[in-house]
């Protein structure tokens, strides 16, 4: 069985290319919807505004054969190997975001500042993590 | 093209059951090594001692069906949904660790306090960002 990922969801937001995406959440990306599919409504179903997330998207748009890169595309930066970057181009292209929940309505979670493009399959949503004494 | 995810290394670690794995990396996990395929290497080239890094790791025996958990596995707290939870079971077992490189020998990473256990295939490595000032 080979390892497909599967989306649970889908990134709805005002960004429709790649050159209007800031290189990270915080740098300017608006506020972003992610979109459950409702198969998986259950898994979804204890997240709330104010809670702080990492979202793991799949970054459909990316190379996969990249091994190297002048980070943020600046070509003064010397190449550097994709794993000391967080370029796209990755031999999993693999999104790490970590954002805060405003809203949530249905299966519809309203967050602060993605920069991932409308349309970005959506592989995982996960708690960050308090200190070891809360959890 | 379905959404296929490539191994690019595999964990080489003294946990070999589930039961023995913590449940967070900072909860007394060993020390571990990071095999990189050596057709990545040139994508870890740039990883060094002292490097802070995310690893995310596929969890290959993951209960993908699962959707709402008991955290921790304690059943005294309240079905949750896998979303809101760090679970290892959910639609896309994608592990998320984050550790400190303490030593890289080859394609070899040695890195610090990493709760997956031995075999467990490498799907990503990533910095974690500083500051936006310093990027």
């Amino acid at each position: 069985m080979p390892n497909v990922v599967h989306p649970i969801g889908v990134v709805r937001s005002t960004l429709h290319a790649l050159h209007d995406a800031p290189n990270q959440g915080d740098e300017g990306a608006p506020d972003a919807d992610l979109v459950l599919d409702p198969r998986y409504s259950a898994a979804g179903a204890d997240l709330g505004a104010g809670d702080e997330i990492i979202v793991l998207t799949w970054l459909h748009r990316a190379r996969r054969d990249t091994l190297a890169v002048h980070p943020r595309g600046d070509e003064r930066r010397p190449l550097t190997g994709v794993f000391s970057t967080r370029s796209p181009d990755r031999p999993n292209p693999i999104g790490l975001h970590q954002v805060t929940i405003v809203d949530v309505v249905g299966t519809t979670v309203r967050v602060r500042g993605l920069e991932a493009i409308d349309g970005t399959p959506i592989l995982d949503i996960k708690p960050v993590l308090g200190p070891v004494d809360v959890r």
